[in-house]
């Protein structure tokens, strides 16, 4: 097949990368020119332009730009589609841009591969980055072409990543949950601590943090511009998701301040018991 | 010098091998004997006993049993002690156990060794445990002999630590907020999420869960007695970290409510900034 990519940072050239060794012939699309030259010379496509005129004639399409940009970038693009190919995006949250999307353009399918790195851009871009990791493909029953789907769900296979299907809500109700909650979680602990005014207890706690306080606070030192972007799209998901852990915020610091000690003791065997159902190897539910 | 250990767990079980590597002569007492043979098996100690008077005339003696006995296990012990004795203990919260010890012996100086494992007990013990991590002294300035924070300060530093001092009181408040808020904060997360009511989200969440959830929720799911432990012996300190915790997430909240995006991104930058302090190598501060 002849697939573009519209945005070439990190998932945009990892893409081109692997689909370029499945075989297929790679267009990219970059606002910048020297990241067209960058993206040819690793091989992650086989030709790129800034001119969304280089898509007209690709069978699949996906759009890999932040959130932000997506709606923009699609009206640009689809002037020069055929009218049979096929658009995709890799967006992070799906409610809203699936919204956007397929109001002007019917054979689409919203995906979200959830790999990453903490590099972004061209230079970052690696092979086999999908692999092993969930792409989840979020249709609306009404209006999605079932022959769109299979189409991405194949090439979802085909970079070796475990297709979930389910609707726009449902995937970002989760990812609230386990990707963007505990972005807010980690951010306020930092800020919190940073919050201590008496300075040579901040200066010991500096010096005795270690490997659980590093853990815990790494998501929330991670992209601002990410973050923020999370906020803004996935806004009612992740208001639910923080507002529900402030309920379980607040009945821990009653536990401890009316010393229901086994109460809070019950509340963490639980926890411990529950957490490795979030952290086994991804099975594939068929697409 | 002759040691004396009681509490033979993993740091219990690790000081001893270091000890004796040092050229110690290190005496063990545990509650149970079948600790006391596997800890000589190791080579943990040179010999070990279930009764107390077996450290009758050790020179230093290291309190290495879980919090909530070190008060008892001190007061059996102290009849057998010789009055020069130097008495120490290694529990992760240092106001109550130094308030109690101080009072029943004079040679007496908090210490808190921030080193462990995810394991527990005698089997886990390891040389090398506490080389390149902080070795905290509580020394009271009113009552803490010199030369008795001397030694236990150079055991430490033959050990390979890097010596801190302090008052009880900021050790406590720092590791609240760098140990112990971080568990309850990430012990929240995982709670919160199990409340998703609708049964395919949190089955999805639980497939698309990976390396933010994995972090984030890890010390969260750690042994819940010693959860519980830091709540109970540490309530005071605990509660001030959670409180302030419990105001940013406040703030961030109605940032996202209020769409302060520039506001919320200007936070995640601070921390992205603020995180690498509390990550840098220990430094020595001297002792």
């Amino acid at each position: 097949m002849k697939i573009g990519i519209v945005g070439l940072g990190l998932i945009g050239g990892s893409l081109g990368i692997d689909l370029r060794r499945l075989g297929h012939r790679v267009i990219g699309i970059s606002r910048k020119k020297s990241t067209c030259i960058r993206a040819c010379e690793m091989g992650a496509v086989d030709e790129a332009d800034v001119e969304p005129s280089l898509i007209k004639d690709v069978d699949v399409a996906f759009i890999c730009t932040p959130l932000g940009v997506m709606e923009s970038v699609v009206e640009e693009i689809i002037p020069y589609l055929k009218p049979s190919a096929i658009l995709t995006d890799v967006g992070s949250v799906k409610e809203p841009i699936v919204e956007a999307i397929g109001t002007v353009w019917t054979n689409y399918v919203g995906g979200h591969p959830m790999a990453g790195l903490s590099e972004n851009g061209i230079d970052s871009a690696v092979a086999n980055l999908f692999k092993g990791a969930p792409y989840v493909l979020t249709p609306t029953d009404a209006t999605t072409p079932s022959e769109c789907v299979s189409v991405v769900a194949e090439i979802a296979r085909d970079l070796g990543s475990i297709v979930y299907t389910c609707s726009p809500s449902e995937h970002d109700r989760a990812v609230a949950w386990i990707s963007h909650l505990p972005v807010f979680v980690s951010a306020s602990l930092i800020e919190a601590c940073l919050g201590e005014t008496d300075e040579s207890v901040l200066k010991l706690a500096k010096h005795l943090a270690s490997s659980g306080f590093k853990d815990t606070s790494r998501v929330g030192s991670g992209n601002p511009e990410l973050g923020v972007m999370m906020a803004v799209f996935n806004k009612v998901a992740i208001l639910h998701s923080l507002g529900r852990y402030r309920e379980t915020l607040d009945k821990l610091i009653s536990r401890i301040e009316n010393e229901e000690w086994e109460a809070l003791g019950h509340g963490l065997d639980e926890n411990q018991i529950a957490r490795p159902e979030f952290l086994r190897l991804s099975v594939s539910e068929g697409e």
